[in-house]
């Protein structure tokens, strides 16, 4: 199993990345072909400073390869690519991960 | 589902973090009470540069509640306390997530 993380940076507008995200991303995420799970984690501090990043969602995959063609593919453009642009104010840092 | 995240950094020397991960952080980790679900994975960049973290931990527990109580019972402490001092040489970020 191979995961596709998104890590997104605190939003200048909460609300607005939510509602954009609920509707209209999720969406286009789902869309990705070869997406066998697909989790989303509002991130929380453990202790009183703020956590590292607003929300995380991971996108697991049978391999790395069919996480590469997923991505390549149009629904993958224009979710990972063109639409994370419209909402993603914070930034969005990606990462793969392979079970260990 | 709460989540429990451990991101850690760039160890100064890979081999002798994995080492020691796999032979001692990890059964310490596992004895943790309330754990529900480990899942490690190492982390993989998507393009040439390097991955923002070395290894990423997810510890799933039932509630916030039960994460918190695991955390400060004696299991916790030598856990997620006293042993990452002994081989995160490339630092640790923690943070929750609770599923959205």
């Amino acid at each position: 199993m191979y995961r596709l993380t998104i890590c997104y940076g605190h939003p200048a507008d909460p609300t607005a990345f939510d509602e954009y995200y609920r509707t209209v991303h999720r969406g286009l995420a789902e869309r990705v072909p070869g997406i066998q799970k697909f989790v989303v984690g509002r991130c929380d501090s453990l202790d009183r400073t703020p956590p590292p990043y607003y929300l995380v969602a991971e996108l697991s995959f049978a391999t790395k390869e069919v996480m590469q063609a997923a991505l390549a593919s149009p629904e993958g453009e224009a979710s990972a690519a063109a639409d994370l642009a419209n909402f993603a104010t914070g930034g969005a840092t990606l990462f793969g991960q392979e079970d260990w």
